[in-house]
């Protein structure tokens, strides 16, 4: 079967792999689409994310929607034939964090597409890919795969969404207009938001985001200025979720919410110290909460998007067919023109 | 009647100052024991606390205690001859922070001894003040007004606690063995910690602290190496404190904090930019969380004093009278030998 | 100006009142629409409310809007010809509930339309009504009275989800499919509930509920066993919003909501003891969370409306003018052909 | 070995039982002390605890301690010759329940000593008893089997503390003052509670209760009369735990909380419906939750026997051989002059 392997930056193959072998908990996945993730473009451009480096052949993907081709002999939960969206990561369920209800701060979390242990965690941009049975989220027939490879990125947004807690009838403001920024707005909205607006260095975005129900967008590319003007003028915004990744932006939605307000990182910042106005936090006595991928909303992701209480469909930009995997990688870095894009398997 | 008034740094005078006249809700209060908190120390030693100059002569002091001298023609809460702690802030009752019961974050709040208002927000440290009734908590005759005097920043203390949330079980560290981290450290097993760690640049408070009830104590004098040691083999801490106000101190606490774990900022950074390892706050999905001034905690901050419910004596290492006012603010600064140091008025 | 007047059970005069004097911050509003509510009914038609009895002639109407007429010397918040929903409470501001953000319970609210108090608090249901300024939210002039008049019991239903929490992807159960359970539901959605049930004895405002969304209805006119047998099924509501009034309604919630699940009492049940079958709360441990009236929710309920974040027009079966006011009433009551009857004045 | 063998109510035999194998993460007990709980009660004289009937011979028991006689061969957590607590209980970790941090309420909830399932999980009334690993608490030598036999009722009692929240300065009062409620009561006040008051139907405990910290006790076997004016003078009680078990307890705690207050349910209510003045719960906006068995809390009440932040020796009222195991249940029943009876193995 034919994968997509990242050797180093830059450097991706479409090979032949031979399948793995299907343990008794195990689903065999003909995968069908995949979507390109920042940390996907990380790997493909820099050969790294952060301090995880590639030092031996990478399928990347870690949001990926297929049929189910085979299942182990313990399998009841889907079967031969069944569409699934399909969760990468799966937690141990004994540690002290899954004990208290957080898998996604397992201390053994398996997550697919990642160099961060060694051997490297094996994704799911290939014809074929297995999984375990927990992993896997049927979906009705209607849906086109290519949107149920958003049910992860979706979690992700859910995530940072339930970190914030309550939103009804609040004022929300996002930094950074990327597909998570996006889908971060989209869940605020469903979870009661009243006020959404958003910021981005560049219009092609934004204008995106109006689209999709945006009330107020600033493009921050010269300057916080108008924002925080608007903040001001309006008492400051309720929550806050960093979505752009940069200390500026953090620095921005510090100054931008209100006081006992909440800002929730859901970008990933440069590592080590980071310049931060973290003074604010106390004298304005803010919550500055991290959001690291997702806890136990993958099924509510499925369902958002089998019931469209959440249209992701604006957002998705570009399809590629496997032979075109780099040229989805280079695609999926304009900002300019694509939101997110999916590889076609 | 005798007060100190600070005119610009290290020019503290006693001088003779005429009384306010008395309103139908105010209180003459007969000051009888004033403790020194850091941001006194500021004024005192640098002339500014932060952004907030002396810009006229100052009376200093928010932590104070006495009798009540005479009351107004519309006062019930308390009459003459009471002993009474006081609260040297006072809210708004309609503005949208005081609406959702968060008093300290009152966007026209009233606190005594502050430069942070032009004119400024005269304080305590007087042979008599003028304060609101409903600033003024009784107390039963017992307590020593040295004692009555720490009402203030045991609120501060306490609120640090509320912030961080239900502290039962829970394993603690406060960055910072100052009076304000003491105090949170008696606030955590008040509450229900289960383990108290501390840590400090010098020896002096750390067995402060050790005496009143800290399980293990760090001197990160020379680095934080045996703390994050201690963190990581004990799986990290559930909640630090951050009482030192040096971004070094917040560092150390996302270090020292296990994965989903509490940071709460009790101390006051310095303003604009500090170094922060922010990306952390994601990647370990921490809460940081700011604790400012405190909520409507002093009723029970008097309590704890008045039952003991939390010994505060160990704390007070130094009076001195209203003449040799100058002598206790170098005092209050020496903290080889002082945590909290009192005037007597 | 011309009043409906409540005299005793179903004695309902339409008389000429003298209008009151206009304080500093008082507002004259010019009524233009008034919902019924289930209280309303109950004093119409048994001159009581539970422990509330009519006891002087009573102008009934807590759900109105209009469009103010003349304001006093020191109202700056709306000005005359504005059109404005109007809160039908106002709360003190500094007693224990207030300062920790909960005015609905307030131990000095006035709320209108009510013989809670004696002399009884006038209502709305009049060509002319006086209001404090802080009581009257603006609204942009496209929005009909008779939708503004909603803005009240879609405040309680925002505050009956605001009891349950965060409800974002949660299966919620209705039980009770009269106005506020509808509005309940609508709420629910709002806050990103999955999936939403409801129940009630009749099938015309089940039918109601599945043209608003709901994704299933259980008549239980013949007894609750489909509802159990559904909840069963799927392991339990997450939620259950109790809005028939009736103990047997509660039963089946704690019956149908899963273990660690939450239940809000939002309908007002007998006074006095009622059979309930308490030991489940403890068995199952079982939230079981009261909803009284409203907190700081009027200005989103507004919003709601104003921006149809909400679309509550289904909810409207019937307008009759002020001469017809006993009409009304009894179209109110019938719950076979009407959800929300409104008055015109 | 020898262990205590309930066949029916009140035919308590000592009888000579085989050992069961042990598997390979099994630990082998030697039992040294076991405290008769309520429901150990239920089953010696009534042969059932509600819907629980004793259908085969049952071990009692699930309050224990003891050695560590012999481990399976993947025991890494204790070895033999350790002092251990034993948890009774062990949840399945991956139900619903479990995934989101609720253990006690795990959908295949392994507890030992309970009539619930057939074939019945036997208990730790015997010489010795086989647990899992996990199960096992090691404690410092130095405390008593007898005080090391508290930790499953101080989880009991942590436990309902928890579903209170932060109960830092809050006015609490118990209901019911037999061993779990003046647990609860020390839980209360480890938990930062500023006030605590009890009541009961007998002077005997609440005599006790005043010993152990209680600021006012009510006996109330005359009525509720004295405790409601107390409640009223004060302004009502912010948390209320219901440990009577009896729904006359349930309703003076719906009348004695304040409003938008706290009732946590941990006592067993008789089954079925009750009367209950439930109205109050939508009328007084007040929480009322139940507590069930316990969460992930019993390692902290090990630490808090071992460190006696929590002192429960005052409880510890009898003491007696296994021989006299009978004896020492009709002395538990005896609330005049017994708190906590324990029998020795």
């Amino acid at each position: 079967m034919r994968a997509c392997v990242l050797h180093s930056a830059q450097d991706l193959r479409i090979e032949d792999r031979p399948e793995a072998p299907l343990g008794p908990h195990d689903v065999r996945l003909r995968v069908r689409a995949g979507g390109i993730c920042g940390s996907d473009l990380h790997y493909f451009f820099h050969g790294r994310v952060g301090d995880f480096v590639i030092r031996e052949p990478l399928v990347p993907g870690h949001e990926f929607a297929g049929e189910v081709a085979e299942v182990g002999a313990e399998v009841t939960r889907v079967a031969a034939g069944q569409r699934v969206c399909v969760n990468p990561g799966r937690n141990c369920g004994h540690c002290p964090r899954c004990r208290e209800g957080r898998p996604n701060l397992c201390e053994n979390v398996f997550f697919m597409g990642s160099a961060s242990k060694f051997p490297h965690m094996q994704g799911g941009f290939a014809e074929y890919t297995t999984v375990r049975d927990i992993q896997c989220f049927p979906v009705s027939a209607e849906l086109p795969f290519e949107e149920m490879a958003f049910a992860e990125p979706l979690s992700v947004a859910l995530h940072a969404a339930h970190r914030a807690g309550n939103l009804m009838g609040s004022r929300v403001l996002v930094t950074g207009a990327g597909p998570i920024g996006q889908l971060v707005m989209l869940a605020a909205r469903r979870g009661g938001a009243a006020h959404l607006a958003m910021t981005d260095m560049i219009d092609a975005p934004l204008d995106a985001a109006r689209r999709m129900g945006a009330d107020e967008t600033f493009n921050v590319g010269q300057g916080t200025g108008e924002l925080l003007e608007a903040a001001k003028a309006s008492g400051g915004y309720d929550v806050v979720f960093e979505a752009s990744g940069a200390s500026a932006g953090l620095n921005a939605a510090l100054l931008a919410v209100r006081a006992g307000g909440i800002v929730v990182q859901v970008g990933s910042l440069p590592g080590g110290e980071t310049p931060v106005m973290a003074n604010r936090v106390m004298a304005r006595e803010i919550d500055l909460r991290g959001a690291f991928r997702f806890g136990d909303v993958f099924g509510d992701a499925v369902t958002c998007l089998e019931k469209r209480l959440i249209d992701i469909r604006p957002l998705l930009t570009g399809t590629y067919p496997i032979e075109r995997a780099s040229e989805a990688f280079a695609a999926a870095k304009d900002r300019e023109h694509n939101l997110k894009v999916v590889i076609q398997f």
